[in-house]
């Protein structure tokens, strides 16, 4: 199915109704292994959950792991120049290279995990506008940015990770979350790299400055990720757009991730069931954007970095998930009574 | 040092004073070090504390995770006359047997999380006493079964994870955590392997019965083990001793590991202090048991199954927590500004 090019948001969204529906029959068949294997039923908790999920993405009641994406976005944003980061912008791009030179914690944790990363880099010298002075896209930078994101998926994989860096993105996300899900600025704005409580404040008012200046976007989620959004996010988006046409499992990051892909969710009621979040972070935001795209982290283990980090863990999860659902034995080959 | 074989419960005291303490000044180096790697401070949450927990017991600032022992004891339990189990006593042996043939969920965990699984059942066939009936195990069979947990763990071992089978052994762990910590029995009591309600309500008035016999025994941990305990876990107890003692570091894994290990609290405040909680598992009494022994679990997965499970999964977590630390660049190394 193609998605992009897209020449305007009402194509794109009438694209979307198209979008294939999980197989039924293979989650149920894979529910029907889980309950024959060596263990009482449901013992396995949301390890099962996981094996029925992918069985149902992939249409296959025996999942496989073979070929893991991982893909993480970097993008430059104008509202920095509101003071919300104390890192400088540049730092966005010593990241990149940084990826590039595999020094990063997404590094490492995809080498454990086994997936094969790929950092997309969105035109990092052209910073998106400040959005307290104008949208911070236009419609056509947003569908470009969204595409480079699905033309990045490939869609032979086995299952996608995603994740982000861009120096104040955390903004970005919380101000995404406040507009899409409402709540005031700041139920959404936190730490992010380390803002203090004086920085936390700043960060709200300026969303709150960019949500009023773009009240009348606030009705079409694809108008508020160009008024409100980046580059990375509108990436993010396509990406998991893409993935569901090919019906590629997708793993989520932390807030920022989650942000970017609950654009998506006001468009359609299951437009993210092909989605899994890796983790619930420590963003104070993170836990609330979760529970209002219905959604529950795999792990909770207090990260707050990005980059994909908390789904390259979540992956591991999946890989022990899998591995239990292909590998065991049922209780009739290992001959051992059954309750 | 050499902690087995104990000629009593008051030697085996004896020697626990003089137990390895852990290397502060690994640890400490260790922080240092996740302070100058690519990242915000603190933004790998738990994923910087398994490092520094690591260096402390390895006594080094880059702790290794190349030999990772997991070690499986399985036990039967006469307390299984009282009906307090679905399953067959023979199904701990089929599920010895399953171990031994790759067929259980530990096997497949394990081969995932890169770690070496050895089974220990113990004299499967010889079931300890019903503990309504007097102790289930002398002091001997205790020191015993501690000494044979001991044994088998590898003291050249960079970690090693724990876990247990045995049919009826919801309901030791149950009696074991209300003889150590109080409460009522229906504090502790859960559906194990699949009880209903009648079957947790049976549980607990067995093991009320059962304390209210061993009354004497109550002031002192390793009495209770040796009356209403088992073998598997006496052995896990042996395991984790001599793994202390080795300076290697323990994952352990559900309620019933846990209570098992949660025999040693009482008796010193930081033995337990080179282990970590794999997770927390869906028996409800599991989550009171770690708050008791001031564990936090590192996985939350809805797993009820043992065997080491959880931990295995745990151990996943933990390569990538060492790999972060390992692999990833300082600020200074990837030319990235620090804030």
């Amino acid at each position: 199915m193609t998605l992009f090019p897209a020449p305007g948001f009402a194509t794109l969204r009438a694209r979307l109704a198209a979008l294939p529906a999980p197989d039924a029959t293979a989650a149920e068949a894979a529910r029907a292994r889980q309950d024959s294997l060596t263990k009482p039923p449901g013992a396995l908790g949301r390890l099962e959950d996981l094996a029925a999920f992918m069985a149902a993405w992939q249409g296959d009641a025996r999942p496989r792991l073979d070929r893991a994406q991982a893909l993480v976005f970097a993008g430059n944003h104008g509202i920095c120049a509101q003071g919300v980061n104390p890192f400088p912008q540049e730092v966005t791009a010593q990241m990149v290279a940084n990826f590039r030179a595999g020094g990063a914690a997404i590094n490492q944790l995809c080498r454990v995990a086994g997936a094969d990363l790929q950092v997309v880099a969105l035109d990092l010298d052209r910073p998106t506008r400040d959005f307290t002075q104008g949208p911070a896209m236009t419609e056509g930078e947003t569908l470009a940015a969204m595409a480079a994101g699905a033309a990045a998926v490939d869609a032979g994989a086995d299952v996608l990770i995603l994740g982000e860096m861009g120096i104040g993105n955390s903004t970005i996300a919380a101000a995404l979350a406040r507009a899409l899900f409402g709540g005031r600025a700041e139920d959404w704005a936190g730490p992010g790299t380390g803002a203090d409580a004086g920085g936390v404040a700043l960060k709200a008012r300026v969303i709150e400055a960019g949500v009023a200046r773009h009240a009348a976007a606030l009705a079409d989620p694809l108008a508020v990720l160009a008024a409100l959004g980046g580059r990375e996010q509108a990436a993010i988006c396509g990406a998991v757009l893409a993935a569901r046409a090919a019906r590629v499992p997708v793993i989520l990051d932390g807030f920022i991730c989650t942000a970017a892909a609950a654009v998506l969710h006001p468009l359609g009621p299951d437009l993210l069931a092909h989605c899994i979040a890796g983790h619930t972070g420590a963003e104070p935001g993170h836990r609330r954007l979760l529970d209002a795209i219905g959604l529950r982290g795999l792990l909770d283990l207090g990260l707050r970095l990005g980059e994909g980090t908390g789904a390259a863990l979540a992956l591991m999860v999946l890989r022990g998930a899998l591995a239990c659902h292909d590998g065991m034995a049922t209780f009739a080959e290992a001959g051992v009574a059954d309750g």
